[in-house]
């Protein structure tokens, strides 16, 4: 139950998805770290808030207390923690485990494939950062997933929102999660939960309301950085600098186009301390597709400075920023378009069947594909002594393998082999490798398997 | 205790280790495949005999029983019978988990990487078998790893072999696994476990050990054909039949300077019932290494032919023959290696650094490397906004990046970039690609960051 076997045709379409986002990875200059599935329960205890419960513990059968990983951003704090690293750009693609109800139509799963990308170091502001939103944009961008927008905001802009507001302190992490439901609820249920659950006053929610409602780009936050309360407050305007320099950042990187400065992110996570975002996949007009998966957020992030503090026996902490690519979800939407378009995944990558026309050519068969597989050529042969080779062609059609490479008697005596197109059943004849050739001049071609 | 991180020169390692695998196991057809890492316990019982103790049951936190899988076999065996499949050629490449006592100088973990490569389906005899020594030969010539040998034996052979010893069917098992010792201590020790502990006939023990001392090619497989009493096994003849059409086809792969028919052989595991293989490293006579890792066997594998039976409701059978190769000890022979010559391993894959060898040109720098990750160049750059130019060598040199992209003011002008190759210093000067450079010219380059 949420959990399940990836048959071919999934593995195959989820390695090349894979593979696109660790290119990206890569280009952007990161090393791939690799830590252990079981992770020792108190690492993981006081990081997820009410989440703990979906923690998947080990029995203790005379050992450590375990548990399996719940995501790659505490394993890879812990890491640095322990290791004493304050300056790293890793990049980790591995799965991870919660015992949560598991929505499998929306692509989410219990066991399921995370990956990451972060930067630990303390470096000049938001360069860093706008690295994270790049990548987000160019894995967004490779995959055609069409129109997208990445949402971002700022957990000190936030605070400093419900300060002016005048929200006490304590009060800060629930209302942002309340906050956080704005983009599934309209605005008048989450007033009246900020007003009936969280106790706010009806004024302040009204004002807070005013803000987390805004959304926009630089106009927006040179408005904001001239509001007159807001500037008053020394949290929101760090982050509102810190935005306007990410702006011009984004704008060097020539991705604002899709880019929105948006109010109402809050991020569920505690661990945020600055830059938070969210990518969303745009509804196409013209989309075909009948059931249109409803797909949530297809990738996330933010920057977490106090979070390899937790790890350190001092509490010295090394800032993170980070981003985590929702590629369950992403795999869920091109799985459902490849279903849609009928298109067969291939999901082997031979190139070429090795195959003979009559009996007899077993050894010829072993030979060739052999010569093949020794100079790197993807190739198989079907496991009978004397197939058809109507079924030989049969496998090529049913597997996408596009050539054929047939020997019979005739092309043994001529030294050739005969090339086919499996699609347009045009051949051509080429000579046998040398060493090929020299071999079956000396053999008595019989069938060795009596 | 028996898990461990991975750091950056590790990953990389192993990274490149798992692609070589790979891409034999691609060359030779095979789709690839995904199963959980969570099974339910019952699906492993039964299966690894008495290290079943060494299995990782989870908490049972009010759901299934779960288990967390122990070889990669017994799942695919499970998936086969589960989806009805008979016919498949797939690849597995994952972690599998033993509660294991770690010997982790010999590379052995309680977390590690199985590499499997199984084919399954009825097929004529052998054919597939063949394939299976084909890839450990492949791979392991591919790794460069030093000479090997690939033992072969048949477990119908061996139990030919105790059958006209007079060994009851009861003790074939328990014989297997003392005969199983004989790589490790000599036929002195393993005969007097067979009478001590075993209870075997010192005329029985003597008798076996004429047979399982024997080790050839297919001269010795036609001596045992011939041999009055082992001929007279229907068992026996059948494997030792089977053999030689093995290595009948291992001849056409040209591989059998390799591979040794060892009576020996017998394997740990129960479920085999045929053709069983274990590939060992020689130790290299000119070895300059100072202290040799133990590595024992560093491939092996088998026909099972009954395991997906055991899932099945109505117990149909789907024979199987497979390959698995031990990646972690290969890999602590190349990690030593590598340590043992002072080659430093690129943990990232950077092409490029872009560089500016004055203040005030973050914004050249930012859209610079924007241009060179969105035409697919992997490039980095410090992320600070005014590094020293000595820096930003000094960072190409640790870090392997092999050219740095600089843009000064001069080059501004020049409408150029100055290519520095890092080893020998050289310079070229290539003209900025048009879109940056008629962006730059509209510019007006001031610091953003204030």
């Amino acid at each position: 139950q949420g959990t399940r076997d990836h048959p071919p045709a999934h593995a195959a379409l989820r390695d090349r998805l894979l593979a696109a986002v660790v290119a990206c990875f890569k280009r952007h200059g990161a090393a791939a770290i690799d830590t252990p599935v079981l992770e020792l329960r108190e690492t993981l205890t006081g990081k997820y808030g009410e989440d703990a419960k979906l923690i998947y513990e080990l029995q203790d059968q005379g050992g450590e207390l375990l548990a399996l990983r719940y995501d790659l951003t505490v394993p890879f704090a812990r890491y640095l923690a322990m290791n004493k690293i304050t300056n790293m750009k890793r990049y980790h693609v591995a799965k991870v485990y919660r015992r949560d109800n598991p929505a499998t139509t929306r692509g989410r799963y219990r066991e399921f494939y995370q990956c990451d990308f972060d930067i630990a170091g303390q470096f000049d502001p938001m360069i860093p950062d706008a690295e994270c939103l790049k990548i987000v944009h160019e894995i967004l961008s490779d995959l055609q997933l069409g129109d997208f927008l990445i949402k971002v905001n700022d957990r000190r802009i936030l605070n400093g929102v419900f300060a002016v507001c005048g929200i006490p302190e304590s009060k800060f992490i629930t209302t942002c999660s309340t906050v956080d439901k704005l983009d599934k609820m309209p605005w008048e249920e989450v007033r009246s939960e900020m007003v009936g659950e969280k106790g706010l006053s009806p004024e302040a929610a009204d004002h807070i309301g005013e803000y987390v409602q805004l959304h926009g780009g630089l106009d927006l936050i040179e408005r904001l950085l001239q509001d007159p309360k807001l500037s008053q407050n020394k949290l929101a305007k760090e982050g509102l600098g810190d935005m306007k320099l990410l702006f011009e950042y984004l704008t060097l990187f020539g991705i604002t186009g899709q880019i929105s400065f948006d109010l109402s992110l809050a991020r569920g996570l505690d661990y945020y301390t600055g830059v938070i975002f969210e990518a969303v996949l745009l509804q196409q007009e013209n989309d075909h597709v009948e059931e249109p998966v409803s797909v949530g957020s297809v990738a996330g992030g933010g920057r977490y400075d106090g979070l390899v503090g937790m790890f350190d026996p001092k509490g010295r902490k090394v800032p993170c920023v980070g981003v985590s690519i929702g590629i369950e979800r992403i795999f869920s939407i091109l799985e459902q378009r490849v279903n849609a378009s009928g298109e067969k995944v291939r999901t082997t990558e031979t190139q070429v069947l090795v195959a003979t026309p009559h009996k007899h050519l077993l050894a010829v068969r072993l030979k060739l594909i052999s010569e093949l597989w020794d100079a790197g050529i993807k190739a198989e042969m079907l496991y009978k002594k004397d197939p058809k080779l109507l079924k030989q062609l049969q496998y090529c059609e049913d597997m996408g393998i596009p050539l054929a490479a047939i020997v019979g008697e005739q092309e043994l005596t001529d030294g050739v082999v005969k090339l086919r197109d499996v699609a347009t059943r045009e051949e051509v004849k080429m000579p046998f490798y040398t060493r090929f050739q020299k071999y079956f001049q000396n053999l008595e071609i019989t069938e060795s398997s009596g």
